[in-house]
């Protein structure tokens, strides 16, 4: 045998994506500015001009989680691994936590508790639906040893908004601490970690913030940070640590923990920046725009919305498929005709919802106008009988009625 | 308060980072061509093209690690988060594992078999050593229950290449299962995982690969999945858990599982066709003969090396500091004046030893010379007596005396 034994039968050629139009729950699309700064030449992790930027960034990302917080920092993986940093951390063997689930993620997150040796006590609530203030304050009635509670913001496999705030209040009043999942909301919904104490926070580069996937931010209260602080065990992982990441993120000496992803810290730094010069009430008002004027295209073709209206994410539209349409069919004109990605309903909800994500950079005029047209076109051509170019009129009525203030 | 209480106090700007020459223990340089690919549009991470694209790169990957084992990917974090699915995936509490200790990626090893509830023998050798394949016997004889033998092939904290051949031989004798730490010499150094049978073997993204960090290459055998399979007890991770990553990159059908980092595979993608395309053999003779190159430059100013010839690396080269030099202000102005990186000591090495990194795209001649003049008029602006021009005139000549063939 010879090295040459074990090239691929095919050979490999340079990669050249094609350019999409992201409109599903996630990735969104990447600005050119955000491109551009991922591009640029590698550093060292331990360069003095790369720790400035990560200072910076770091300020910048406690604007984004409206926090205080010296533990807000950017997780080296997806947001998979931001949620398990919270788990792992603040879990110790034998800990109970009440999750709530009302989509994937709650249901990701048991696994979470139960992989790290924790009881998860399960608040249930319908698919589609926010979770009910009510149980949870239940659950924690009944379990008042729970240590930790933890819930979806924003549910990327429904679209539904889950209250917060009301939440965390609740929590507080049993004095348990909270994790919140908000990789779907960062940027396209309010979020007011100190307002509401949120103690363990995390979301993803990929959505609102219109940065490619693979890192997670994070924050963490001073709680967070003490409990982990006085563990009388050590975590169970070596790689998300925080004990190991203060020395790294927290302070202003930077101890080698791993080698920090450079490149993809430059497109955060960028996207973050870009936030911070929308400002986050523009941006949330813009996410709400656009999602108003998809909604009132969707109207005109008797498509409807899968969350009640005052619990929806306007970033993520998740509505039911029209009776008797082929839907991956759609969703293969859309994507090979119109180079427009949007997503599949997942778990009970595969094959009868479709989610249009209008998150970050996608979320713009130009998108919703040319999804209706779009997607109305096809409708039509697989024999809906539609009329021709009333979605993107009835958005265009709503834009011109509702200007950005 | 409102939002804008949460703005950082100095205004943020957009992020350019200079043009540096990374001859530290990595991250090396990145290829201008590796640079590009991240720079293109984001896909989704279920979108078919991405999934050719992902298949096209499993193939590059066997080919790097000289495999045919199906579970060959990339790990969506740093070669710190590969190394941890090796151990969190194979050990059940209880088990027992020889782990190897010659550098601080040993020491790594033992705390990650400790988090996951393992018990570590630990064979010690010296730092700056290879591992000696005659401990690990004895400690395997002790040890007839021990289920692993963990060691790294190329120790980044000292520049040691250890045995892994012959470690693979004397595991296989007592029936234990092998991981390999290959984060530094993955495309640097001979590698040949079916050859050698090593069970799990990570590496880095960063390193001889010449792509930015954040990612992390791995190869698992069918022993190993097959464990993992069998496994009566959920791992101990969501996020690392081989049996839901095998629904991802082991099959044609894609079942989402996390979001990919779609821009930075781009760029793993285009390192891997660029090491195809020069060929392993080649890689491999050109970090060699840099290294030599780079090391009669350093004889002339009586530089000496801290581990052996035979074992010595040759894209990470250790050496002392010449006694009575300020070794921070010898980097200090290395960065400042030539924007150049090398790399410090670690652990009892700090302060003693520099190690140069010659990896991927930063080894090359230009990289060797630059280093070499750099070097030899910081070190004789500050006081040391060398002649000029000593240290590139030597490496000039072992360049001409051996061109690649």
């Amino acid at each position: 045998m010879t090295t040459e034994d074990f090239r691929p039968e095919k050979e490999a050629t340079t990669f050249y994506p094609p350019q999409r139009i992201l409109m599903g729950p996630g990735p969104s699309d990447t600005h050119p500015r955000v491109l551009a700064a991922m591009a640029r030449p590698t550093l060292g992790h331990l360069d003095p001009v790369f720790s400035e930027m990560m200072d910076e960034m770091k300020g910048l990302l406690r604007y984004s989680f409206q926090t205080k917080n010296m533990m807000t920092f950017s997780v080296s993986g997806p947001g998979s691994v931001g949620m398990e940093m919270c788990f792992v951390n603040m879990i110790v063997p034998g800990d109970k936590v009440v999750v709530c689930r009302n989509g994937v993620f709650g249901g990701r997150m048991i696994e979470n508790v139960e992989r790290h040796g924790g009881t998860a006590v399960v608040v249930d609530d319908d698919w589609g639906k926010p979770v009910d203030p009510q149980k949870v304050e239940d659950a924690l009635k009944q379990n008042p040893d729970a240590k930790i509670l933890a819930f979806v913001h924003a549910e990327t496999s429904t679209g539904a908004l889950s209250d917060a705030k009301t939440l965390c209040e609740i929590a507080r009043r049993y004095d348990c601490m909270t994790i919140a999942d908000t990789v779907t909301s960062l940027a396209g919904s309010p979020i007011y970690v100190d307002e509401w104490g949120i103690d363990a926070i995390y979301s993803g580069s990929q959505k609102c913030l219109s940065c490619p996937p693979g890192l997670s931010p994070v924050s963490f209260s001073e709680r967070v940070t003490d409990l982990v602080k006085n563990r009388q065990d050590k975590v169970h992982s070596w790689f998300m640590d925080l004990n190991q990441l203060l020395g790294y993120w927290g302070s202003s000496t930077r101890t080698y923990h791993h080698t920090a992803p450079t490149n993809a810290l430059y497109a955060l730094h960028e996207s973050l920046l870009m936030l911070s010069e929308e400002g986050l009430e523009h941006s949330w008002a813009r996410h709400e725009r656009n999602h108003q004027a998809l909604k009132a295209g969707f109207a005109t073709m008797g498509i409807n919305y899968l969350v009640e209206e005052q619990y929806r994410l306007p970033q993520l539209n998740s509505v039911f498929i029209p009776e008797g349409v082929d839907e991956k069919e759609v969703r293969r004109r859309l994507l090979d005709d119109y180079s427009l990605e949007i997503g599949a309903g997942l778990g009970a909800f595969a094959g009868k919802v479709w989610r249009f994500g209008l998150m970050g950079t996608s979320s713009k005029v130009e998108n919703v106008l040319f999804c209706l047209n779009a997607l109305e076109t096809v409708l039509s051509d697989m024999g809906m009988n539609l009329e021709r170019g009333a979605a993107a009129s009835a958005a265009h009525r709503y834009y011109a009625d509702n200007p950005m203030s």
